[in-house]
């Protein structure tokens, strides 16, 4: 494997970083499945798929407040289980009438989510010319046990709790870059989403785009075309490991 | 593999975290061999494994600047580097006539270590059914070159730039265990050192001390009969996996 120059920074990367929910591993469809058996459990009539998509929308209003400086740094377990509160609730369910330790095992099904086909594969594939790990909005535990479920083969896990800060705060990109004791430009981010892309090329990095038209359902709207000239486009990451 | 109860904590072991210098790797013959080239380059007459002792030796005293507070923390990276031009120094050498890129150069063989014979299998074993990681006042990136080199297989790697904090600072032990979500007690220091081993049990994790009696090369005195009642003791690390 021969070490690839970004044309964007003019550095050889070192390392490339991935972000998780939707790059490397299929949420909506670990989370349907999550909730699809705890309504089960309790008789309740209820879209497993529209709730996991109410649950993951509520993901960057929650981050929104940390970032502004509104409320301090929470990990995102915390938040997952404060949004599944508020799902509960606008679906009329009271939170307060389940068992608590059953909505924390139910906010743990984000630990423990399948890797997309390529995902193993190519993550290795890219370990042995690069230094690989996740650039994730998720918490160091949340991060590991999914890795050890998954068999995601990471030199490195440095979760959001290390760095104190979320996507796309450009702390959140250059503490990472910072304890690899690389510069910006050596590191490239792998992602499926642009406004990512677009805060870690801001921040320095070189950028991988993935497509993943599947992340939030077959139904789901066309993403688009893709807007920018990321360094490196691929609809898997095994595509990404052959280009690299 | 059985999940392990430690007597001293009375909890179940998660993670088996490892002091690496001297426990995991064999710091004397890596730096004794780097040395030994560097010199041969120079045309320097010096003792390798002397430098190698005298290096190390200036280890402990760096350290206590940061962890009185009386220098905010830099990392290992610095403080090698730094003692690198005092051995020089007290050789009666000028580091000042040394390309600094070679000196840089040398400082990174603390990055290149070669594991002791049963690091690797023992790691793996205990992977098997514990998170395994090391807990080292190294930084991250050293530790992560290290584990690439050297094949260790960390589920993980948080280098002391994280916790910005080096062993026997409580927080050093602290601030880990809490990233992965753990109690104190759940995780399981294994040293070679019992002064490591006293303070992370002070900090209330569990412990398993593993003889190195090679540590300080084959002529040292010898570490005498250990002093307390560590839960698990062995002679490496397959044997401590043997154990839990």
């Amino acid at each position: 494997m021969v070490t690839y120059v970004s044309p964007a920074t003019g550095r050889p990367v070192r390392a490339v970083l991935f972000d998780v929910f939707g790059t490397v591993v299929d949420w909506r469809s670990g989370i349907t499945a999550a909730v699809r058996s705890f309504a089960a459990g309790h008789g309740l009539d209820l879209d497993p798929a529209a709730f996991a998509d109410s649950w993951r929308g509520r993901y960057q209003p929650a981050m929104r407040q940390v970032r502004s400086g509104a409320r301090p740094y929470v990990s995102l377990d915390v938040l997952h289980r404060e949004n599944l509160a508020e799902v509960l609730r606008g679906l009329g369910l009271d939170p307060g009438a389940f068992d608590p330790a059953e909505l924390d095992r139910l906010t743990r099904a984000w630990h423990f989510l399948p890797p997309w086909p390529d995902s193993v594969p190519g993550i290795a594939a890219i370990r042995q010319g690069y230094i690989v790990g996740p650039l994730s909005n998720g918490n160091t535990s949340l991060l590991l046990d999914m890795a050890k479920a998954a068999g995601l083969p990471w030199d490195l896990i440095l979760g959001s709790d290390v760095s104190r800060a979320y996507k796309p705060d450009p702390e959140a990109y250059l503490r990472p870059v910072a304890l690899l004791g690389l510069e910006p430009g050596e590191v490239m981010l792998a992602a499926a989403h642009e406004a990512d892309l677009a805060a870690s090329r801001q921040a320095g990095l070189a950028t991988a785009f993935i497509a993943r038209p599947l992340e939030h359902g077959p139904g789901a709207a066309e993403a688009g075309a893709v807007t920018a000239d990321w360094d490196l486009a691929g609809g898997s990451i095994t595509e990404i490991a052959r280009r690299l």
